[in-house]
């Protein structure tokens, strides 16, 4: 089958590429940019020089003949060449925010005007563990973001006491590498800037915080997330700790969370997480605590945030929506150290 | 003046050296070591090569002739030697945890035994922003631990809104560097196992959460704090977040923090705390942000960890205790990048 | 087929077995470790979690029932196992140095007393890209340490100018990450002593320095390397600098290197060597630098030292043993960032 | 005294602020920059805030009343700047090249056309170790590369034994953090790009070649310097190894540059230089080691790039130039860790 990788100049389009390069049902893989059309892709990656010495293309959604389009490409452009594609019969794993919300409202409060609502009904989002059967009949995937894939993760479990917490201030601290940001030069990222330093950098109103809260309504329908990100100085990871007040005493929550998981290949319920047991791989480790004397649980969720964060996952859905064994491409384990 | 140093071969008691070296009021410092007796301090501590070329000592609390004394040993055995160095009329800096919590019954459920908590009484806690006053007249000060001074600066203030926040649901989410572990080789905290990792540590009742409690109660009577650390890949420094409850809506946060700070020389409040721009010195920069959809407070701390959170304020109270100017020998400033 | 890793806690051990779990080819793993015998390999491994759930065994070299072994355990060790296996058909890749330098008084020199010198005849040093036809055929390979892999690999192809230079004073001068020094927690790789820290550490008499020069005799006969390592804080990662005087300015020496590892698979001939461009991937990159002022070429050559200077290479020879296609299992690629 | 610096809005500038706001014989400083004028000095440089809440100012060469002026500016408008400073009786150091190297067409072979060279014969090369009397009755000081400073304070004392090395191939291989590059924001720069990454990025012809090579003819006349810098991801340092061949068993290498230095106050002889041991202070660390099988001696240096290595070089030849106490304002002694 026939790839193609809109956007393939940034991070995720990287990873993306590097996985579809390696992937046995995929036969050809294109890569497009705008600001690189023409030049090699290994001399912007190069670490796929012998992998793929090809140019990076334009795109037209009128003529690619593409089976799978992947869009790593801004908010509000998706939305341009997501109806042109579905048109045409291509499927569609989208990067971007645009149809990760599908409450038009909600998203045009964070975002932008949105100009094909229409598609919000059949647009499914693609977090595997949880609607895994919806993506398998999808012809548009919304990739969900990095933060909230790994805090959905760690969320979504607490549906089953969601009496018995106080839905309305949980706070998911969250903590990411560098890659995040994407390829742009900007001093606020350069390695003297980052390095050896914590920067908080978007403590109130982030993005993610509406997607997270809108998925997770479908597990606890009262949950309000107060949601803070913080830069690291790392280049790949997230770590999210979710604080959850409330009496689960009675609860074994890390057998709930097992069970829960169980037949999951990429989450991990692990002692505690860290992220780099998981990085360059598509797995979500999950750590499970309880603190009974403040009647607090803390679920810690670590991701790749370019693997199960966006390219890694998004390879997960295309696996599911072509009805591919689902790790194929994606099963490479984790490094130690 | 002459000043003591026990358990000088840690980090704490490294940069208590590195300062008292430079501090004009001082004349004679010695290091004490039992593990390294005899041995050149700039075998161990190489940066000091040169500026201090004597050889640990022991320590003998009847004998010493010191003025001061800095104990930064571990808690359990500053209790056994504080009593003796009171009495022959000895000022004492404590960095232990012996003399910060002074509720016996409290500091036994998270430590050992005490065994002189009739000091208690007169000991007072090292942060000189909260308690200079008192300090300046101490002859035992009980310096803050690390995590404390960067929460319970960032909280204190708040206690002007102690009726308007929910008071029982403050999480401090923290993040801290390696330095703060200590000298001690283990493999948690070798390289290969901390670098480009985000590591939770003890999400659950670690010894510092006691301590801010203990100390904010003044501030804000019935508070409770959910305290997590996370192991950060940064050698020194500390970034804390606070998340508050409540409705500020009708406060104007910022402002508030900087009239509380306004006459201090090593609070800062600044627009987003991180840890560079205090690191190597002896500020806490405090950033002071609102979610007004979530009706939560974010208080961001930033401090190093060495420094404000151990060796620098440790001179500042020492300064103040024997009457000196506060910033004397610890007014280096921090640096870009 | 049947695979079994001695001395699995190790991270070259680690290595191993990350890749043999996903090797199409090999149907079993089993890890061994004396001070982890009995405990979960995916405990100290977290890695793996998930992937490989059972326990280190012991190791009896009389008893083992695998196809081959690889022996990641220290020089002199391996020679007291290596006549047992080999007696018994089982065919061997040997991490340690003890069959690298088929020369017994300079192996004895710098290691201790040889107890098999008499393997030294079949023993194949393992660089395929050099001895691949030697390797097929061997029943014991010795793998080659990791700077002697970046080192060699930049050097090999200057035998076909060995007139031209001097090569009385070859200067290679290069740089590891921390994972080179493998597991144990000892305070000078700790993440405090070595995070924002270049440290020189083994400026002369170096053990890969007899391993560089004899393999390299091979190419260039009079050769003599002075060899420089320096420890960087990075995990994974060598990036090694031949400093090369000669005329060789009718050379060009790049299309040479090009020409030298035209069918290569796992070395690459670029613009500027960096280790971020091959890390967690068995490829080594060379760039190939003329100084014409100074009539010196400078060699640099980059791997990741746990996988093509270890694990990676490790499969890599099984590969070629055991008639395998060269890259399976071995075909990641990496990463960007 | 007053003082003024130009070109503030970068790293070295930063540096020099910092170091004379906590200067005792300076009573006023005022930072220029072309892009910030107007500004505030700690919205850029943040660690300032509360030291220096003044705005960053232009530069009129015709109108300054400073006594002491430092040029932070690119070679090529120092040039420009220099003549009408002397004119009107203030002094300069200038940190950019151009009057480092007084020999015009070696100047302009790496640089620009020059245009004040007249002052060739009266600018001091501001390496106060060798040619601090020079200093002390200069007007004109050409502040030392980075680079430079590390290698020439490694190499000069081998001028005693100059008759003993072969001066013809001595290799200097160093490593810096990414300070060195400054401030502008380059992909090539950011930290996904240069963390857990060595790159080689200047292999041959860099300025800083002829630099060394200058001002060593003065102690070996017969120099020829081959030099090669990596980047490596740390914010601050050089790590400098010089190879050099030559028979020099006889010599107790050691004991010479200890002898050689003995007066010195910012350099130390250690085991093994480290750039931590420096980090944030004035000094140059060296170690120095021979191997007698290779008859190659590696002379190891580190200093910070930004104290030694530029701002506190700079205030240490201004110190200098007024007849202060050569430590005062840069005494402040490194950290561990």
């Amino acid at each position: 089958m026939k790839a193609l990788v809109v956007g393939a100049s940034g991070y995720a389009g990287a990873d993306i590429l590097r996985i579809l390069l390696r992937h046995e049902k995929v036969d050809s893989v294109e890569a497009t940019s705008r600001a690189y059309e023409g030049k090699p892709v290994s001399g912007l990656h190069q670490n796929l020089k012998g992998a793929f010495d090809g140019n990076f293309i334009g795109f037209n959604a009128d003529k690619t003949d593409a089976d799978v389009v992947f869009l790593a490409i801004p908010h509000g452009e998706s939305m341009q060449q997501v109806p042109k594609l579905l048109e045409r019969g291509i499927k569609v794993v989208d990067l971007s925010a645009d149809y990760r919300i599908n409450d038009q409202a909600l998203y045009e409060r964070y975002y932008v005007k949105h100009t094909s609502p229409n598609l919000f009904k059949e647009a499914v989002y693609g977090l595997p563990e949880l609607f895994r059967e919806k993506i398998k009949k999808a012809r548009l995937v919304a990739n969900p973001g990095c933060y909230p894939t790994a805090a959905i993760l760690s969320l979504a479990p607490l549906g089953a006491f969601k009496d018995k917490i106080d839905a309305s201030k949980v706070v998911v601290d969250a903590k990411s590498g560098t890659s995040g940001a994407g390829v742009k030069a900007e001093t606020f990222y350069m390695h003297t800037e980052v390095d050896e330093n914590l920067k908080i950098y978007k403590p109130v109103g982030h993005r993610h915080q509406p997607e997270i809260e809108h998925i997770l309504k479908g597990f606890i329908p009262k949950i309000s997330v107060s949601f803070t990100p913080t830069l690291m100085p790392i280049i790949r990871g997230i770590l999210s700790n979710a604080h959850v007040f409330g009496d689960l005493s009675s609860v074994d929550l890390r057998s709930h969370f097992e069970k829960f998981y169980q037949k999951e290949g990429y989450v991990r319920v692990v002692d505690a997480a860290c992220t780099k047991n998981v990085s360059h791989s598509n797995f979500c480790d999950i750590s499970v605590h309880y603190d009974a004397e403040k009647k607090r649980a803390i679920i810690v969720s670590a991701i790749d945030n370019l693997v199960k964060g966006a390219g890694g996952q998004a390879v997960q859905n295309m696996n599911l929506m072509f009805g591919y064994g689902e790790s194929t491409g994606i099963d490479a384990l984790p490094h130690h150290p």
